[in-house]
């Protein structure tokens, strides 16, 4: 086993808490001494003990003169637990290896400083790569202050999303569907418009065998029309919250907080999506899922702002030079314009296609 | 090695002459003597030999107490050539393993039966699926005497294939057209309408390093709009059929033939895509590639008129409620009546993605 291979492991550990360590990013460890695991790591929730204290712990003393592979950068400040670099320390390991540094202007470069001051030898760059896209969302959120967005689409492979009479229900099969509440599990947030919930009265929860997390529901409402018997006012079921504008009547805005619904008044007569994506920052949403329709989706491809895109494909064609296509509006006019992406990961879920792709 | 191993090669030889077996199908022979190949064949080009006399020439002697693998059941008519199976019987070989009978009328269960009565052991069915899907086409030509058409598309991920302003220069990359030149390059005709011709004066030929075939170059034109200097009439590269209506005027027709055009005329006032493949299919065209626009695309849709879709997805977003989309026309109005597909392959080209899918 070389570095390459426990930092692997070591990421993979990070994963396995998807969508629980939010507002913190995912981490892993592993403790190796004399080319046997020792011990083994990961941040679980925040507020809760760093993947390091876990691993040293379940080394014990084993972890004298031992390496330790971290995902991210041992953290040198007092947070709501005492620094890993201390515990490292203390701990008398004799190596530390280090994946990817913390963008957290906090941390950046002192935990591995701290380390290096008292004698440890620090690697760095260990499949930095993996790591850094292993925590996309967080270092998006810490650097920018705003949610990282992933547009999901589902359409036929014509690109429809509906027939031209209007019919959807259902374009992508029952494995698709299950992916998409695995994805809404893993953000802090879902958002709709309001023609959404007005046309389909969705509950925009989480429904896995198991369970799961619900995100809070975002429902992008200029002049609130979400009527008060709409599921994601009267179920509660999870959080919601309402972003509308001037235009909206306070005593609407009155019945709705007082129903339990968030309501985010914006300081203009119409929702620009930038100032939709700084308020949630503001409220600590570090991730947000965009479940359209076509109208809020085109609005985000206008203003260029997402960080990801996941398509699932169904193996059906639709046509129909009037039936609606996954973004609305007028588009990106020019070819010299048009969102250039890489795409990321190509996946067959049950009988349809998922293509995941980020912007160049 | 095992009948599947043995016939799998057979099957690998048979693939090797793709586009150039027409109308033949594509069939390969493996013979095999004590466990050691003594011979290989292919069919090459229709008026030549069969798999078999080249797999039998290439053993010589060695045949003799043989077996032999064939993709397809070996012929026992007098064709352009001597029938295989007595050629089969005549070198002594014991055993012959078959995968797929052949679906010609003329030919089925015959040249099996013919091989029995001689004595020789026959055994059916080895990789019987693969070897029909290798000649879907000539199966598909011999049971309906009509061409095997497939749709191909272009497209961005979210099913646009121009912007709103009409502008679609590239949407995929250079991979993907090249996989599409290697596509003419297998297909008897390409067939576009007269818009495509109007708007892009293509030439619709197969452009590939090393060369390829070019196929007949097919133009929906119902009023003979298509001018005189467009390239497809003028350019010499490859035969040119105009299909048109009663609607076309006669002296343009003459000007059409004298430059060296076949006119197709259809006896109907509008082209109906069934109308068409029956005419293709009477001169002989066995599999056709429909390379768009939108409207001729929703015409194929429409009326069901297609064995395969090639959906090439490129990773970009345009967007836009009235940019083009790969099918024109009204498109399938019900969820119920929407063509169910059944997708067979999914490859990244390049930076795009290439889905290929056939109706259920």
């Amino acid at each position: 086993m070389n570095d390459q291979e426990y930092m692997k492991m070591a990421i993979e550990l990070a994963r396995s808490a998807e969508g629980q360590t939010s507002p913190n990013p995912m981490v892993g460890a592993v403790v190796v001494k004399n080319n046997q695991i020792v011990g083994m790591g990961a941040h679980l929730k925040a507020g809760e003990p760093h993947a390091e204290v876990h691993a040293i712990r379940m080394a014990g003393d084993k972890a004298r003169g031992a390496t330790i592979y971290v995902t991210l950068e041992p953290c040198s400040h007092h947070g709501k637990t005492p620094p890993c670099a201390d515990l490292i320390i203390s701990t008398g390991i004799e190596r530390v290896v280090v994946a990817s540094t913390d963008s957290n202007p906090l941390v950046s470069g002192r935990g591995i400083s701290k380390l290096r001051d008292a004698g440890i030898v620090v690697d760095t760059g260990v499949l930095e790569h993996e790591a850094l896209e292993l925590n996309d969302v967080f270092f998006h959120f810490i650097e920018t202050g705003l949610p990282f967005v992933t547009l999901k689409s589902a359409a036929s492979l014509d690109g429809k999303t509906a027939t031209a009479t209007g019919e959807s229900k259902w374009i992508t099969g029952e494995a698709a569907r299950q992916d998409v509440h695995r994805l809404r599990h893993v953000h802090d947030a879902i958002l709709v418009g309001v023609n959404t919930v007005l046309t389909d009265d969705p509950s925009l929860t989480t429904r896995l065998p198991g369970g799961g997390k619900n995100p809070v529901r975002i429902i992008l409402d200029s002049t609130l029309r979400t009527p008060m018997d709409a599921r994601v006012i009267v179920d509660g079921e999870a959080a919601t919250w309402l972003i509308t504008t001037t235009k909206a009547n306070s005593d609407k805005i009155a019945v709705l907080e007082a129903a339990g619904v968030q309501v985010i008044q914006l300081e203009t007569d119409r929702i620009d999506i930038r100032d939709v994506l700084s308020a949630l920052g503001n409220r600590g949403i570090t991730s947000v899922f965009v479940e359209g329709g076509a109208e809020v989706n085109g609005s985000f491809l206008k203003a260029g702002a997402f960080q990801q895109v996941i398509s699932y494909i169904a193996p059906k064609l639709i046509g129909g030079k009037l039936a609606p296509s996954v973004f609305g509006g007028e588009g990106i006019l020019h070819m010299d314009d048009v969102v250039d992406l890489q795409i990321k990961d190509v996946t067959r879920i049950g009988e349809d296609i998922r293509v995941m792709a980020k912007p160049r």
